[in-house]
């Protein structure tokens, strides 16, 4: 990043937006804080790259774009008359920016894993507090406007709701790098038709087209890129690598493992606990994806058969062979699976657990159930749900099949 | 166009699709004909750059994309283990590049109103056949193939059907020029998902999704741009300019315009005679948005008041206040436009004609229904129409509403 | 053009820059003048879409992106601490809006033809006084900043100078549309890096690289594009349809052409005269490309052997072969040109000056010298001309190459 | 990566060049081989994305997009009519492929750091050696493409020269990702026009214009990127990071690290005897960037509190103010700095130079003299180096400034 002017401006180029501009010195500091800085080093997207390898982008370029997202569309509606103060501009701009900071490595993958019962919202809350409390309270707001309850809800919303600038962001930024350029959204057109009524957010009748894009652009996301096949089976290995470390150091075994990736290995309070743990954020702060690549890494030639044969699962691509269905599988062909790989890598029942997984999956980050309705507002005043507002989306199922039965085993020639 | 090596490969450098290389001597002759070269000056989508700047590409940039595409297809089935012979291909390739050569200008505005009862594609099927004549029979394929009677029907279907190359190359390329990003279509993956069952093109299951986007970025295309209400707006201008100008011809006046022009003014034959004039293509080949645009131009001040009216309405971009609906417009409100209109410009029932239009549109090049439907092919062999096969489109309204009402009449600061 | 709400911002989707946003009334109504409509109708890079097919833009797209531009330098200068009233705003976006308001069709072949003795600067400044009358004298400033006399030296610099934003608007657009992609210039970093010094426009230190890339892409696009061989080649051949057609005309012959294209066929005053005469930009308002395409279509069968050649040989690409040298060609080679093309052509000497030509080319509007120096300013305040800063340009002779000999005569199998 | 069809072609989608089609089972098991694999965990710029966000991309997304370009530069070449065997193809593919498998983390900050007196050409030298036992000698002929020893020369400067397919691959790509967008090369002009003379590569004339693009692209890059102060500094602490962890684990400091970066830590042979290591390949195929992040973000609170400090300054982003001149920096004032931190720090001397650096800086691996010179073709079959026949280029010092002095220290707030 480089400074524009000394005090002033900072310019950060961006691949996907152009010229990012920061002016408020607060988001600056919270952009220089350790905590926000360790984004960096979660990616975005998790193994997503063993598929996509262009997909290696971090949270703190998710975090940065979707700060100038949130810019831009205050800037949209301060222009259609609607009163901002610049404390709300600032207190909305810090909100989006800290949203994210919570993510564990791997987030969406190990986030009930690691710290168990609980959810990367729950510990960015947390942090938020933290920092309100190091910054002298001065992002109060930006705290009532992550937790939904600021008075004037469409900042809200910006930061979080169907149409939230986050989603408008990862979008755009996941297509961007995974190459899976139809799922481009048109950002500029549906910001600039972004308004509000009765504090809510709102979208104009002739932005119908454009939302109908945007809902059809993230399924198709949703489907080529979160839940691909090959990515959901790499991730649970990983799953399964972090499930079998934990059980191995709660029985003693010595992992090699960064101080922070062995804290929470050995942690075995539940999420309520450790959220009320003082150090927790500290801790968080220096668990990067770094220290579990390089764990895994470490542990491909570990002595425990099953740790060591995931391990060298994920590092050498060989990965299990993963079905998707939209009905369960069969109890037989499961039981089958499990019973080939005992006899086959010689294992009882606990261990085949870790080769042959059987669940539901649902990318509950990109989930379109994450909050209620977008309005569509007529040039009449009056206001209705998109789902019925427009003829595509009145009798489509768009959202009914966000969640699928897997079911994955290991290759016969592995 | 640089040549890259004399008589070899001439290479084509497309904005849109990067380096086109054309190798066949014969799709390089069709290339430098007159008939083919005219469509240099031929507007892709005719009036729309007036609200979209950039739309200003022409039919001969579409022709080249759309035979490029072509190219990459037949590869991709080829490396499919599909047998496609070097003369059909060369025969689907001269079927692509001459798929809109019949268009006249500003065809979708005017291609039944200068040629009355025809259309584009019995105009372009007449070119096609003169130009096999010319070329002394080596395209007899080419003309089963555009005619869709071609044994291998998945050829017919390249050049016209669901997912044709024509489709794919102009909803990127309308995409790329108007600057409506998100209606970019992910061509690379559906191409790569093409495969042929039973001579029918069909596409891989994973493809269903990128086949969703297609079809919701061919909406979003088409409500956002082709049915864009000011696109519309000054279409029927231009349509009422030339129906004054036929009707001032016919009854002897002299009006300005090039000869090529001037016949289809004073031409009172029907389309089926037409297309029986051996002349006609000679004729049509000189005829290009310049004559239009000319023409217009200087009946701006032409003496009969509503022809120049008219003109003057266009040149100066001050268009009609149109509106769209679904449902008709009352016989009221149509009947009280048509009386302001006459009192105000001094005008009879006759001259309101051309200030009041209330009509049904669609955009019979863009409709979805063009031809039946998308066959997915699952890994079992089974063929689905992907309107059963995605669970989005089941019982989505995709097709329903491409028809709408529409009403124009002077803006009252007129 | 969507209407971002009535009566505020207008909103124009431009596909190389993106939204741009119109909120000044008086830059609104200059935009919707037939004066600047007209543009629409003029294509940037006249027949270089015979080359490049995707070269189609006009002039009325990048008299909007280089308004865009305007207001983000200036934005960016009020936001490094320099004062700028809002009325110097508006009047350097008007300025910059109609800075090309006086091009003929296929300008950069036909302004000193059409218009004897004058250039498109000449014609542009008195389109802008009469506009000016028109406003009642609100674009005084206008006119002043467009002359180079206003005060502050930096509009002026702004308008046209080396690093102006009329250059970084078209070699943008021009790179976009021909889709010589590398020709791109970081038109964002540069607008960052600009600055005022002592009222001239300057340039930080660190956009010493920008700078340097800028004019060798300014560089490549010349000779790759603007004097590409046979862009060259079809401007010659149409000069020589203009310059035939002159001639036949004053000799009595009644050529098609619309009326104000007669008019200035017909006109023998010099530049002088014609910029006296009160009807000239309602003359010049009416001439577009359409005029001249559809008058040399037309005249592809007229009676006089040279100017139906001529006229063929653009509408069917049948282009001269043309010879560019840094060293004059030799007189002896010319010679046999001639006389082979009089002999084949069976033609007089005078005849055969329209077919074998033998002149210096130098693209004037393109031309590196169009104005002085790019200051670079140093942190310790310096100044340095960037010839001098860059240790790339210091020796090298970029500037020095921009004229070349051409000559260019029919191919042999025409 | 998708499966295109088993066995068949894998089809990965890069988001620089599209969709890349490998279709050799031997280039496929080579990239499935966990050396290649590695590749993914190896940043392609190092810390560059502490400056530019988006430049995080990997080595394995370069050593993809490389061969993509191979493939297409042979296809281009055959296609002139060279003979080229589908073995030498092959081989030239795993050749650019497997380019850069010896980079260690963070390479080109730490490749004379980590493995002393020794540099990533050595160590992929011998890891080619070893996949070419490993499989079985099918590598001869690559091994000679890599060591510039084959018989047709063009193949060897293909890999690397001045003009070759990792050049090519690596500017565009690191422009993509950094947003530096001028930087962008015209890879597919450049490949259209290469072409072979007595087996060297060459370009043929009408290219001059896109190499001189190509290498004032590569200088743009190479200042605004490669050499960016910001990365210079952060670079520098990595480097004085890893200085110091040597210095104190062969003082016997047991410092967290994995095993195999703690190997190199430990190791103290000089870079011939460890190229002389059996294990070598396998010890490096373990470390990655995570190896590297992790260990450094343990140490910020490590006890040696030159460590710790070093350590947080990279973390935290509070990195050293450095100066970049032309001219050696006055011994005075480096000895001012180093006297500065020596009292405000309360270090000795040996301390102080772990926060005082002055050195020249070259980014060796970006520096243009790599290889001789670019091959001019006229079409007369003249060759001349593009250094004379370039008007530009002839007396610029385009090669002369790429190194420069840096001086680095702590900025005083810190």
């Amino acid at each position: 990043m480089a400074m524009g002017k000394k005090h002033k401006t900072k310019i950060v180029n961006d691949p996907v937006h152009g010229f990012i501009h920061i002016s408020s010195p607060l988001i600056l500091s919270l952009l220089e804080h350790p905590y926000v800085q360790r984004l960096r080093n979660i990616k975005q997207l998790g193994l997503t790259y063993l598929v996509y390898p262009g997909a290696c982008h971090n949270r703190l370029q998710h975090a940065l774009g979707a700060t100038h997202l949130m810019d831009k569309a205050l800037a949209t509606l301060k222009n259609k008359g609607h009163h901002i103060t610049p404390e709300e501009t600032e207190m909305a701009l810090a909100a989006i920016l800290l949203h994210d900071i919570g993510h564990s490595p791997f987030s969406h993958t190990l986030e009930f894993s690691l710290v168990e019962g609980t959810n990367h919202e729950a510990v960015s809350k947390l942090f938020i507090r933290r920092l309100n409390e190091e910054f002298g309270g001065v992002l109060d707001s930006a705290v009532e406007i992550f937790a939904k309850r600021y008075r004037k809800r469409f900042l809200n919303e910006l930061v979080s709701g169907q149409l939230d600038v986050d989603r408008l962001d990862y979008l755009r930024r996941d297509s961007f790098f995974s190459g899976v350029v139809e799922g481009m959204v048109g950002i500029e057109r549906l910001i600039s038709m972004l308004d509000i009524c009765d504090e809510e957010l709102v979208v104009e009748a002739k932005g119908i087209y454009s939302v109908e894009n945007f809902l059809i652009s993230r399924r198709l996301m949703y489907w080529q890129v979160y839940m691909h096949k090959t990515v959901l089976s790499a991730e649970n290995v990983l799953l399964q690598i972090l499930r079998r470390a934990k059980y191995l150091t709660r029985n003693g075994e010595k992992l090699f493992a960064s101080p922070a990736l062995l804290y929470f290995l050995n942690c075995d309070e539940d999420g309520e606990a450790m959220l009320r743990d003082e150090e927790l954020p500290e801790r968080f702060s220096r668990l990067c994806d770094g220290d579990v690549e390089s764990a895994a890494t470490v542990w491909t030639s570990h002595p425990d058969r099953i740790l060591s044969r995931l391990c060298r699962m994920l590092a050498h691509r060989i990965l299990p062979r993963t079905e998707l269905a939209s009905e369960p599988f069969d109890e037989e062909k499961i039981e089958g699976k499990r019973r080939e790989v005992k006899r086959r890598l010689n294992l009882d029942d606990e261990g085949a657990d870790y080769f042959v997984t059987s669940k539901t999956v649902s990318n509950t980050a990109y989930s379109p159930d994450k909050q209620h309705s977008i309005l569509i507002k007529y040039n009449d005043g009056t206001l209705t749900d998109v789902a019925e507002a427009s003829d595509m989306l009145r009798d489509s199922r768009l959202d009914s099949a966000t969640c699928k039965y897997m079911l994955s085993y290991p290759k016969h020639e592995e």
